[in-house]
């Protein structure tokens, strides 16, 4: 099989059915498929809880791995769906900024589906089952699907860099908390590298100052705030045994202060 | 193998461990299995909200793919187990009208499970581990089961089809609020081939009153209420971008009128 | 392929994608196993919560399968990660007593992972995707992990077994309460089997006495309290059609009183 594996995630839950319809969908064409759930917890409509769960995923899995994401509020207007190929995996789903990550990290092609060219009747409200998954399966049965796809040369990303104030001053925005309340920042531990020294970096949200670099929440004190690097890479205010966007009321978007 | 998915469907949660003991037991009597989860997430004794679940994703499913449902509350008491047999696939679940659309929709033949026909004990609080599964991974072993099936003729089913008060006027029900707060009315796209021209139809739920039966959310404002056919083909009261359960204090089995 | 299942039980939730990392792992290394989530709803850092869902359910999987389990406050500390080896299973996570059922019930053979020996980066916050996993993917693809383990004598457990007042009182305490709000005591049936007569059994919790010992809970009244077995033998208070923790404003580690 060309593409064994489908991983799929998106902000459906499963107690609809939605999900399901397109597990059985994609093995009633591709019976020899594995499929992957990757989440179906996203918060309806939220772009980029997705993209960022996908980003700390998708460098795991296997090469020739499809991901299908459906978190779609645009789903029925005029926004596209695409199809995202990097040296490694497919991806399938709108295109509305969850592939940020993936097209910043990778270099990639991008094609645009095109709807005409399904000849089976297709929902306006889910094209996650009638187009999507459709397509990522015949995809896995080694299909080429020049009909249904047309090149495009750019598609939609959120991400925005950190905003420099000077050398040693920068604004940042918590653009993710995750399950446990820590705080992502929009800050890759590569953009520091011109950095020598960051013993001396804090940062400031509200009146709360950080200065505490650690390796591990452990190495603070039980309830006490700290800054660490997430498992992807990016800066975050945590809390030891506890959450830090509870503690400091944090919301997505919120601004922070980097000293360096 | 006969049988090669066996897909389930509970109000079990994940969290407690009864799901994944019954994915060991298929696995271990019968190793060559695909595992596929529809949904752990029912509300707890929702047989209603299984049934719709199932209905939005069994017909997509593979033939002689096997479903076991387990949302039971009379499990221990009278209530019996069934096998549904339809054209392309098997149920196995209790009689309590969580296959009310499965029956609706589909021909079948049903078999009531016969408890004294199992030599290994039964849990009385927990069919779904020592009776259902056993019997989906023995069917999915290519397996007859004679000894443990007794036909029977009818079996339970919730369905009420909508009230007629005059011919241009009935009574629904609200009989599922999905995920997102989609208000679903017990009529299907098919109940109204009788009429010609739906450019008239309206529907009045406590003072709204909406008419305006669009294909796409997007074609409504955003946070405008909107008829809309669900993906099933059920009618169902919308919002843009937002819960229209909630913005209308909906509940299941609230009533609407409907004036064609 | 020696173990062809790896089961997966973490308090991740997944809309981070933390767990989905995990299972591109594993397919990256073995690309044949077949995953089974057990649950990714444990309440966070809840170990005894994880435990008791382990307790649940390995006993019905096959022989040979690896349970990877990431319910880790302490990850990045000196807590250790631990590899189990039982007469049929092998348990991966670390040594915070989550495997204190296993222990209790089965002979086994423990072993510390040796940290050090790792070549490729090890994230100080994420064990589950950078230790437990690979070693699982190793041991699955039929390596012996010499080099990765070392043998030890202990394990953390947290079983308290009931407190004996006199030889017809004891004290036990509610160690769990499950999804539908049974209240799950620290008394194993076997626990009682000095006792020819359990027909005077009786207990009390705060101003409620039960002594209704009852096989299903449709022996009870709707809404009425009772007692009964749960589906791992372990006694319960549970309520007809209703959450008995709600009604009885019950936490875990309440005491209650046994007479027998």
């Amino acid at each position: 099989m060309k593409h064994p594996f489908i991983a799929l995630l998106t902000d459906f839950g499963t107690e609809d059915g939605y999900v399901a319809a397109m597990k059985g969908r994609i093995l009633s064409e591709a019976p020899e498929v594995r499929l992957i759930d990757i989440s179906h917890s996203i918060k309806p409509f939220n772009v980029r809880q997705a993209a960022f769960c996908l980003n700390n995923s998708y460098p795991y899995f296997p090469e020739k791995t499809i991901f299908v994401v459906v978190v779609d509020p645009g789903v029925g207007t005029s926004r596209h769906g695409i199809v995202v190929k990097t040296s490694q995996h497919y991806f399938i789903g709108p295109d509305n900024g969850v592939f940020s990550f993936v097209i910043r990290r990778e270099g990639f092609q991008a094609f645009r589906i095109l709807l005409d060219a399904f000849e089976e009747p297709v929902s306006p409200t889910f094209h996650g089952r009638d187009v999507f998954v459709r397509l990522a399966a015949w995809l896995a049965n080694g299909q080429t699907l020049p009909n249904y796809l047309s090149p495009v040369k750019k598609i939609d990303s959120f991400l925005n860099p950190p905003q420099k104030i000077s050398g040693r001053e920068l604004i940042l925005e918590v653009f993710h908390i995750d399950h446990f309340g820590n705080m992502v920042l929009n800050l890759h531990r590569n953009d520091l590298l011109e950095y020598d020294d960051l013993s001396r970096m804090r940062v400031r949200i509200g009146e709360v100052e950080l200065n505490s670099l650690l390796d591990t929440f452990g190495a603070a004190e039980k309830g006490a705030l700290l800054l660490s690097w997430d498992s992807s890479d990016f800066l975050q205010i945590a809390q030891n045994m506890g959450s830090a966007a509870r503690q400091l009321k944090a919301a997505i978007g919120d601004q922070v202060y980097l000293y360096l």
